[in-house]
């Protein structure tokens, strides 16, 4: 089972902080369209297509691709939302992340874990991979990862990942509250009202829900789904734990994902799609180093990947689904 | 595209009325657990597999079934559940139908009918066939069709219909609003808030959207369809609709729905599954006139017909959800 969740932190609003929507007001669209893409493979509310400022459209355009191919379904779940979505969700998360500096971050942050952990334990399927959809997620997870005392270390939607603002933030949260790094270690649920956002306290919820019924469980993202990892290792599960990212987050200097993921004592997978020298829209800005990830891409490729599908198919099929995109909504830079 | 109606109204708790449930108490759930059969293949919020109160598994099992061979996933919409489901949901009625005889009925039905316009104009497909599951909603589709001035005639998920009950339901229901028979034709959004069900408001309005963009509707149930057809042609809506039901619907001569679409000028497809001679727990009830149809059964067996799906394989599939169901959810008489 395929599920991708999708929610909001106003910590995105943040100048230069993210690059998941073209402008500010965008921003909070995204995830719903991202989950409209993926589950009907275009958008349905509206005719906005999720870019980045440059124009990279979204990975949930991947995502579709890979689903396509493997004629299967993702199961969308509702976790904090700004916008509504014309795709069908579960609800988790029933509130938006506030930004990070203005404590608590997620008020609910503990029902929707414990939400997410209940969801977790019925879906009837012995394997799972998550996916998430939140702009701005990259710094809550630097503020979580911070506060558990684990590495400091995220990547970003940007070609330039700007980390030294992402550690500003953090920083002024902490100071905020009067708390060091490492101050919420071993408490999960404490570190995700303070300073996490509603999407990572469902997915860690969903994930430690699932490893309670002996389910598999494949995080489907990048440095955000090691922040989850953290927050699972930190909750006391130290069942095997894989996340499935792309070969942009898994290139990405900035971020040195493979050391995050030894320290948790997960099990890495990083899937190229083969972007490189193919020359089309749907998959340039990714070379240059735009997006990188999200919408549950790497788990996705890993999917593929999983049942034999090859990344020239699933390019053929992204080519599809982004033509079918701009037939119904142009995307423009 | 495949959608599945699920909402609630409290008629159904009039003793006699809804066989959609084990018991009084159970009626409340069928609807979310049928959404839960359909999309995930068993019940995942409870353990409890709705039956009638004489054993007879819900239609759901078939309408899964069905879509199992095709490789088909359905999409559940949120038309007035009266307790959560664990299936995600397109939220379009947001409360539960009142008792008709303290109307109205669905205060908010403008609002569900144009929610379902709505979607049903943004969804992306050319065929629809839309499901419905609601305990006592004959009930109300003979309160709606009466009020309309058509053909007061409906089926029942009891081997013998109760439609005297139904009718004295309905009498009771216009005599306290001093209102005839036909006191709503062409009223079609007043015929819903008095006498109608939000899954009716809901189903009308999905119907209505998708026509008004061209998309081809195929109205899977019985009698309650025909309710939405009616529905549909009284809000002017003169565009080809095809009802697809069942042949236990088909045969039951105490709601003659021939004469009801021929009314409508509406197509009817009448499906067989073949259950006759078949000698299992899954089929013999039906075979005795219990439940008939429900959660999109007619419409998924048409579907099948029309990809070249055999009844045989359906009802294989069938015996292989009934006992996946056994063994995730004892079904007790």
């Amino acid at each position: 089972m395929f599920v991708l969740v999708g929610g909001s932190t106003a910590t995105a609003r943040i100048p230069g902080i993210s690059a998941a929507g073209a402008s500010p007001e965008l921003l909070a669209h995204t995830p719903s369209a991202d989950l409209e893409i993926v589950y009907y493979g275009e958008p349905v509310s509206s005719s906005v297509v999720p870019v980045s400022p440059t124009g990279c459209p979204t990975p949930a355009v991947i995502t579709r691709a890979v689903l396509e191919t493997l004629e299967r379904s993702a199961t969308p779940i509702d976790g904090g939302l700004a916008q509504p979505t014309a795709a069908p969700t579960i609800s988790v998360a029933n509130s938006c992340g506030v930004d990070i500096r203005s404590p608590p971050a997620v008020q609910s942050a503990e029902s929707a874990f414990m939400a997410g952990k209940s969801l977790g334990e019925r879906l009837p399927t012995d394997s799972l991979t998550i996916g998430e959809t939140i702009p701005g997620g990259t710094t809550t997870a630097l503020a979580v990862l911070t506060a558990l005392g684990e590495r400091a270390s995220v990547s970003s939607s940007l070609a330039d990942n700007p980390l030294e603002l992402k550690r500003s933030v953090v920083d002024d949260a902490l100071t905020a509250l009067d708390h060091e790094p490492g101050a919420f270690a071993n408490r999960p649920i404490d570190a995700l009202r303070t300073l996490g956002d509603p999407v990572l306290a469902t997915v860690a919820g969903l994930t430690v829900g699932a490893l309670e019924t002996g389910c598999g469980v494949t995080l489907g993202g990048g440095t955000q789904m090691a922040a989850v990892a953290a927050l699972v290792r930190h909750a006391g599960y130290h069942e095997p734990l894989t996340i499935a990212t792309t070969s942009f987050v898994g290139a990405d200097d900035t971020a040195p994902i493979q050391l995050l993921v030894d320290d948790l004592d997960c099990s890495l997978t990083v899937t190229d799609p083969g972007f490189d020298g193919q020359s089309h829209p749907a998959f340039d800005a990714y070379e240059a180093g735009h997006a990188k990830e999200g919408a549950g891409m790497g788990g996705a490729l890993a999917l593929a990947t999983a049942n034999g599908i090859s990344m020239a198919r699933v390019r053929d099929q992204t080519i599809a689904v982004y033509d079918r995109l701009l037939e119904s909504a142009p995307v423009e830079p």
